[in-house]
C-alpha cells in the first residue's frame, strides 16, 4: 500500500520521467533471497546502479526484495542493508541522494515461502499497476537462493507469478548449476519445465567482468589484425588464470562438495576460453550466432585425462573442513583448491597450442588474466642494448586481457606495442597512463598499448543491466552449460582418486605449484614433495614379478592404462630403431576395440614417433565399405590416422571393395594386397605386427578351423567369422610368423578364461589359431592387463 | 748452411731437449706466403706457440718462410715480423726469450718461384737431416697463397719435395676453396691429382675457435642432460651468428668476387651447423667417425630457395668498390655485406625447428656466437616478482657457445641454470665468475653457468697445434666441403638478382636489417625502405577497373600474391555452399606450378575450410608414380593435403600405376576413374573444377590436336604431352563442362602472350583446348594476374 503512494509520487513529481517517457511500462524485480550474502555485497547495489541509469528510459519499476524471513524482521534486515547503498564515484552526490530516497521508497520486503505468498505477490503488482493506470513491461525474478530450493521457487512462479501475455518473464539464476554432467542435466530439465529458454539468464558473472566481457568485441573490432595471427602458426600459447589469495575458510560446506575445478574452471575460466578459441560469427552481439560458434568450439576440445591436470590443496584445508564439517580427524578430503588444467582444441587453428588454466586458493597473489602469448618469429640483428626501445619485433608480444587486481589492479586490456595498435570501442574504454616502473608478464607496462574501461562497473551491475537489456549472450544458456559439464565431467571423474600436492599457502607455495607440459600432459616441475591421499587402491608394484613369461615368450603385465602406455612405449621405440635402420617402419594393425585405446595414445602423446616414414597396414578387415563405421580401417582412421601425419602414399587399407560387391573371389582383393605387401615390405618381413586375441583363441580374423589363412603359402586370405560380419580378409599365420616382432595385446576381465586357457595349451593353431603365432626368426611379446592375467 | 749449425747448437745445448726425446724425428715446416698478412697477422705467432708447446716432444724442428721475392729483401721482411714475435702472457718471459731467440735461428727464408727452386729446398732438407743424423718424421707445407697459386705449388710439392717414405706430408690449404659447387670440385680434383685426401689439411679458422671446436664435445660430455631435450620438441631456435664493425674497405677486390654467403656462411657458420645438428657418434675425436655423421647432416638440410635469405649491402660499399676497382659511377655491386638465412633440417630430431645463420660487415657490434634456445614448456603458478631468483622454469633456457668479443669480449659456453650444469673439461675451462651486472641475450649472467677456456689461444695456434698432432677432425675434407657448396650454390645462383637491403653502417642500422619467419622464409620486418636495384615495376592499382570480363566470363585480376588469396577465398565460399548445400564438395585440382602458392595458402590461412567433408579429385596426372617428385598428386599431398584433414576416403588420386606399367590401357585406369566419379559425384558434376593454361593453350592434359579427351563420350583419358613426362592420365573436356564452377589461374609473364591471344580467339578447342572450356550450365570465371594480363 506504501509502495503504491510512492510510485505516484516519484511518477508525478520533481526532476523526474515526464509522463511521455513512462510510456515504456513497468518493471517488477524481485530479488529472490533479499538478505543474503551476494544481495548485501552485490545484488542491491546493482538494482540501484539500474535505477540510476534507467531513470528516464521510459520505464517505471518496482524493486521486491524476498526471503524466507517473516515480514517485520526481513523488512529491517533488507532496508538495514539499503540504507547502505553507495553511490558511486562518477554520480552527482545530489542527484543520488534524491534517487537513492527514491529507490527505497520503491523497494518493498515479501516474505515468500508459502504458494499463498506467490499468489499474493502477483496480486499486488497487478493492483498498483491497474491503479496507476501502467502497462506491464516485465518482470525479473533473481534466484539469489541455494540451489535446493530452484524448483519449488520456480514452480511457484511458473503457477502464480507470470506476467500477462505481451509482457515478459526474465528468471536470473546462480551457480551452482548441478556438479557434474548427469545433475546438470537433471536441474536443467526440471527449469525447462517451468521456463522456456528465453526466459532464464543463467549468471556466470565472469561474463560481467568488463575485461572478459570484451573479450569478442576485441576479437571483432581488430579483425584486420587479428586475422592473420590468431592461429597456431602464430600463438604459442594462451593462459587462463585466476589466482585467489583467501582460502575456503567458512565456506568449507560448500567448497568441499564442488573444488577449484567446478567453482572456477568449469564456468568461469571456461567461458574465457571460448570466447577466445571460438570462430567469430559475423555479428558478435547476436547471442544465437555466438552460441552456435561457441558450442563448435566445444566440440572441438580435445578430451581431458587424468593428467591433463595437476592438483593441489592447501595444507590448511583439511583442518578448516574437519573443524567446520564436524569431521573426525581421520577424514581426508580429497577436495583440490588448486588445479593447472592443460587443454587442447583439434580445430585446425588452435591444433597443438597449449591453453593452460589455472586457479587456486591460499595462494600468492589475487589476479586474473587471459594471457595471448605469441611465437617470436624474428631475428634482430642490432644488439639489444643498441636497440631504440619502441616496436623491436624481438620483444614478447602479448595480448592481455586483464581481469583485475594483481600489479595492475584494475580491469585492462594490454597489447604489446610490436604486434599492433588495437581499435577500441571510444566512450567506454580509454588510453591508460602506465607507471612507467611497472612490469606486466615481464615486460615494462611501456612495451603495451594499455587500455582501461571510462567506468570501472562490478560484474553484477554489468549483468544487472544485461538481464534489463535482455542482451542473452552475457548468460549461459543451457546447451552452453551441458557442453561444459560434458567436456569436464570425464576429467572430475578420473581425478576423483588423483592424489593431490599439499601446498603450504601464500608466497611460501614458491615452486611448489609451477608444473608443466609435456608430450600433451602436465605435471608438477619439483618431483616428490609431500603428497596427500595417494589412491588406496592395490599397487601390485610386485604383479609384474609374478610372471615374466608367458607361454615361453616375455609377457609385460599392468592395470591396463598403463599396460597401453608400455606398449605405446614400446611401439615407438620398435618405430624410431626400425627407421634408423632401414629408413622406414612397417607397422600391421589389427582392429576391435582393445586397440582404440592404444590408437588414441599414440595420437596424443607420442610427438617423436617416425609418422612420415611409417607404413600402416591392416591385420585383418571386415568385408564393409572402408567407410562403413564397422571397418577397421574406419575405427584406425578416425582414432589414429586423422590425428598424425602419415603420407597418404604409406597407408595400406585392405582391398575388400574393389569392385560392386565385397571380398569377392575374382576381384582378386588378396592377390593385390599381397603383392602390395611383396614391393613395399623387405622380403614381406613387417616390423612390428599387433595382434589380440578372441575369447575363442582367434586372432587376426584367423578362426578356429579355419580352411584358409593358417597354414600354405598363400599370405592374404578370405576367411569365415562365426560373428557378423561373416565375411573377412585376414594376414595369414605364415606371414604373421615372418614379422620381425610380434606384440600381441590382451585386455579385460573378459579374456581371462582364454587367458588362463592359452598359458597351459601348446601349438594347437586349428584349435587356437593364437596359438600359432610363433614368428620364425622374430620375437614375441605378449601385453596382457592384470585383469585378463588375474581375473 | 748457417741453419745447420743454428740447428746443432739448439739440439746439443741448454735447458734442452735430450737427445732421447729427439728420436720421435725430425719436422719441417714450410710457410709458403712468410710474409704475406695473414702470415704476418697469425701464422708465424702460431708456428712459435708450436715450438713453444713442442720444443719438449722429443720432434725437431726447422721452419721455413717461402715466397716469390727474391732472397736478401724476402730475408729482411720475414725476420721484420719473426723479430715482432710476442710471449703469451702464460709463458715466464725468460723462457721465452730463450726459444724465441732459437725459433729465430732455426728459421730460414727461402725464394721459392721456379721448379729449381722446390728441387733446392728438398735438397736442404735431406743434406741437413743426414748431416745431423736426424731421421725425417715428416714436412708440413702451409698455403698462405692465393688460390690462383695453388695447383703451381701442389705440383711441385708433389714432384720434388715429398719426404722421403716412413715421414709424412701435411698440405695445410687456406680458403677460398673456389666459389661454387663446381669450381670447388674442379679445385678439389686438381688437389686430389698430387696429393691423398689424408694429406690435405683444409683450414676453416672457426674450428680454431675454442667455443667453436667445443660444441662436440660439450655434446659428448653432457650427453646425460642433453639427450632428452636436443630436439624439435625442445628447441625452439638455433642462431649462429658473426657479426663484425669492420667494413670491406681494401680488400674490396676479394670480397666483391665472394660477399658474405661465401666468406662467412658457406665455411664458418656452415661448420657450426654441423656440429649442432649433426648425429653424435661414439667417438665425438675420430675425424672419420665425425666426418660420416657431418655429411648424413648436410643430406638432411632442407634446400634453400630465394626466399631463404635477406640480403642487404653498407652504403658506402659502392663507393669503396668504386674506387677500389677503377669502376665507374654506373657501376652497381650486387655483392652482399649482409645476410640473414633461415635453414631447416628435415631429419626427425630438427624436423620444424628454425636455424638462423646470420653476418654482416659494418654492423653494430663485433661478436659471434651459437645460441641454442630452448622452449619453455613450464607453467610458473608464483608471480615473478615473489619468485626466488634461482632456477625458475619459467625463465629462459639457452646454451651459448660464445665465439669471443661483444659484451663479455672472451670465448665462453654459457649453460642457463635452469637446464644443468654442465659436465666440462676440468683443466681447459673453467667456470668464470660473472660480472653481475652484465645482461647476455636477454638474462643477467648470474642466470647461466658460465665457462671459459684456462688459457684463450689464438685460432691459428690451436690449429697448427692440431695439424702437429695430425687431428684431421679440425679440418675440411673434400667431402665435407663439396658438401657443403652443394648446399649452399642453389641459394647463390637464385640470388644473383635479388634486390639488396641499403643499410648505412654500425648503430644507425637500427631495424632495418630485422628479419622474420613467415611459413619456412625470411623476410626483413620493417617493409619497402629504400632499397638498391628494386625491380622497377609497375604499380597499376587501378588495373582492377580495367577489364571485368575476359572470353565473356568474369575476370578477377590483381597482382599474383593478391590474386592468389582472392582465389583461395572464393575456394572456400564454393566449398562452404557446397556443404551447406549438399553436404560435401567435390573439387577437382590441377597439377603444375601455379596452384602451389594456392595450395600453401589454403593450408596455411584457411582455418575454417570444410576439408572433413570435402573430395579431393585430380583434373590429371603424370603417368609417374604417385609418390615421384613429378606426380601432380605428389606435389599436392606435401602443399596441401599433409597439412589439412581431409579424411582418407575422401583422396582420389588418379590410378596410373595399377601394376607393374603406368598407364597402360589393360589396366583401364581411366574407366577405374571414370566409375569412381560417377559412384561419388552426382551427375558426374564436379562443385569446383581449377584448371591452368599452358602456354600452348593446353589445360588439364589436354593438348592441342589431342586425339583424346577434346570431344566425346569417354570422361577420362590418356594423352601425350610434347614435354616429358609424355604419357598423361586427364579428365575429358566434355566432363571438366559439366562441373557448377570452373575457375582458371593464369599467373605470370610467360603466360601474357598466350593470354593476350585468347583474348581474341574464339572457341577452337582443338587449336587451343583452353578455348573449349564453357560449363554448359555452371559457371566459369578467369583469374589472371596483372603479369599475365598486361605483360
Amino acid at each position: 500500500k506504501m509502495l503504491k503512494r510512492v510510485l505516484c509520487t516519484v511518477l508525478f513529481m520533481g526532476a523526474l520521467p515526464s509522463l511521455a517517457e513512462v510510456s515504456q511500462g513497468h518493471i517488477s524485480v524481485v530479488l529472490l533471497g533479499a538478505t543474503g550474502d551476494l544481495a548485501k555485497k552485490y545484488l542491491w547495489q546493482g538494482l540501484f546502479q539500474l535505477y540510476m541509469d534507467q531513470v528516464s528510459s521510459g520505464h517505471s519499476f518496482t524493486f521486491h526484495g524476498a526471503a524466507l524471513t517473516a515480514l517485520e524482521p526481513g523488512q529491517r534486515l533488507m532496508f538495514d542493508v539499503l540504507k547502505k547503498l553507495a553511490c558511486p564515484p562518477d554520480e552527482s552526490p545530489n542527484r543520488c541522494a534524491v534517487l537513492k530516497d527514491q529507490f527505497l521508497k520503491l523497494s518493498q520486503y515479501h516474505q515468500l515461502k508459502t504458494a499463498e505468498n506467490y499468489t499474493m505477490l502477483n496480486r499486488e503488482i497487478e493492483t498498483l499497476l491497474r491503479q496507476e493506470g501502467l502497462k506491464e513491461a516485465g518482470r525479473i525474478f533473481y534466484f539469489s537462493v541455494p540451489p535446493f530450493a530452484y524448483t519449488e521457487i520456480a514452480r511457484h512462479i511458473n503457477s502464480s507469478c507470470r506476467p500477462p501475455p505481451g509482457a515478459w518473464l526474465r528468471v536470473v539464476l546462480e551457480k551452482p548449476f548441478g556438479h557434474d554432467l548427469e545433475s546438470a542435466q537433471q536441474l536443467a530439465a526440471e527449469l525447462t519445465s517451468f521456463f522456456r529458454e528465453e526466459e532464464m539468464y543463467r549468471v556466470d558473472h565472469y561474463l560481467g567482468k568488463q575485461a572478459v566481457a570484451h573479450i569478442l568485441p576485441f576479437r571483432d573490432q581488430n579483425r584486420q589484425f587479428l586475422d592473420p595471427i590468431w592461429n597456431r602458426h602464430h600463438v604459442e600459447r594462451v593462459e587462463i588464470v585466476l589466482k585467489e589469495t583467501v582460502d575456503a575458510k567458512g565456506r568449507t560446506s560448500f567448497y568441499e562438495q564442488y573444488g577449484v575445478i567446478r567453482d572456477v574452471l568449469q564456468n568461469h575460466l571456461t567461458e574465457a576460453l571460448m570466447f577466445l578459441t571460438m570462430e567469430l560469427p559475423a555479428n558478435v552481439s547476436r547471442a544465437e550466432e555466438v552460441l552456435q560458434c561457441k558450442l563448435q568450439a566445444f566440440q572441438s576440445l580435445r578430451g581431458l585425462e587424468k593428467n591433463s591436470a595437476v592438483l593441489g590443496q592447501y595444507q590448511a584445508y583439511a583442518s578448516q573442513v574437519q573443524e567446520e564439517l564436524q569431521k573426525t580427524q581421520d577424514y581426508i578430503s580429497t577436495t583440490p583448491t588448486f588445479a593447472g588444467v592443460l587443454i587442447h582444441s583439434d580445430n585446425l587453428r588452435w591444433e597443438g597450442v597449449p591453453f593452460l588454466l589455472a586457479s587456486g586458493k591460499a595462494l600468492d597473489e589475487r589476479v586474473g588474466y587471459v594471457r595471448v602469448l605469441f611465437k617470436n618469429r624474428a631475428y634482430c640483428t642490432q644488439s639489444e642494448t643498441l636497440r631504440d626501445a619502441g616496436h623491436s619485433q624481438c620483444k614478447a608480444k602479448q595480448i592481455i586481457f586483464y581481469i583485475g587486481h594483481g600489479a595492475l589492479n584494475t580491469p585492462a586490456v594490454l597489447v604489446s606495442r610490436n604486434l599492433f595498435r588495437p581499435v577500441m570501442p571510444e566512450g567506454s574504454w580509454r588510453e591508460a597512463v602506465g607507471q612507467s616502473d611497472l612490469h606486466i608478464f615481464g615486460q615494462p607496462l611501456s612495451d603495451y598499448y594499455v587500455y582501461s574501461p571510462v567506468k570501472e562497473r562490478d560484474a553484477y551491475s554489468v549483468l544487472i543491466s544485461n538481464i534489463y537489456h535482455a542482451r542473452k549472450d552475457f548468460f549461459i544458456t543451457t546447451e552452453n552449460l551441458l557442453a561444459s559439464w560434458g567436456f569436464w565431467t570425464p576429467l572430475l571423474d578420473s581425478i576423483s582418486h588423483q592424489p593431490l600436492r599439499l601446498y603450504p599457502g601464500g608466497v611460501e607455495n614458491q615452486h611448489l605449484l609451477d608444473f608443466e607440459m609435456v608430450s600433451g600432459e602436465v605435471a608438477f616441475t619439483l618431483a616428490e614433495p609431500v603428497e596427500l591421499l595417494n589412491p588406496n587402491r592395490l599397487m601390485p608394484s610386485d604383479f609384474r614379478t609374478i610372471q615374466t613369461k608367458f607361454r615361453q615368450s616375455p609377457l609385460v603385465s599392468a592395470w591396463s592404462e598403463d599396460l597401453i602406455s608400455l606398449l605405446a612405449s614400446d611401439i615407438e621405440k620398435t618405430a624410431s630403431r626400425s627407421v634408423a635402420h632401414s629408413g622406414q617402419f612397417h607397422l600391421a594393425l589389427s582392429g576391435g576395440s582393445s586397440p582404440v585405446v592404444l590408437f588414441q595414445r599414440l595420437a596424443r602423446h607420442h610427438y617423436a614417433f617416425p609418422w612420415k616414414h611409417t607404413h600402416i597396414w591392416l591385420v585383418d578387415e571386415r568385408c564393409v565399405p572402408l567407410t562403413d563405421t564397422e571397418s577397421n580401417f574406419f575405427s584406425l582412421h578416425n582414432h589414429l590416422l586423422q590425428s598424425v601425419r602419415v603420407p597418404y602414399f604409406n597407408v595400406h587399407p585392405m582391398p575388400v571393395h574393389l569392385n560392386q560387391r565385397l571380398c569377392v573371389e575374382e576381384d582378386r582383393g588378396t592377390e593385390l594386397y599381397a603383392k602390395e605387401i611383396m614391393a613395399l615390405v623387405a622380403n614381406a618381413s613387417f616390423d612390428l605386427v599387433l595382434l589380440g586375441v578372441g575369447t575363442d583363441g582367434h586372432t587376426a580374423s584367423l578362426f578356429p578351423q579355419s580352411e584358409n589363412g593358417l597354414e600354405g603359402a598363400q599370405t592374404v586370405v578370405l576367411t569365415e567369422s562365426p560373428v557378423k560380419p561373416h565375411q573377412r580378409m585376414s594376414l595369414s599365420l605364415p606371414l604373421i610368423n615372418k614379422a620381425r616382432q610380434v606384440f600381441v595385446l590382451v585386455l579385460g576381465k573378459g579374456k581371462h578364461d582364454i587367458t588362463t586357457l592359452l598359458s597351459r595349451v601348446g601349438h594347437e593353431p586349428r584349435k587356437w589359431p593364437i596359438s600359432g603365432v610363433s614368428p620364425s626368426s622374430g620375437q614375441l611379446v605378449w601385453y596382457v592387463d592384470y585383469e585378463a592375467l588375474l581375473g
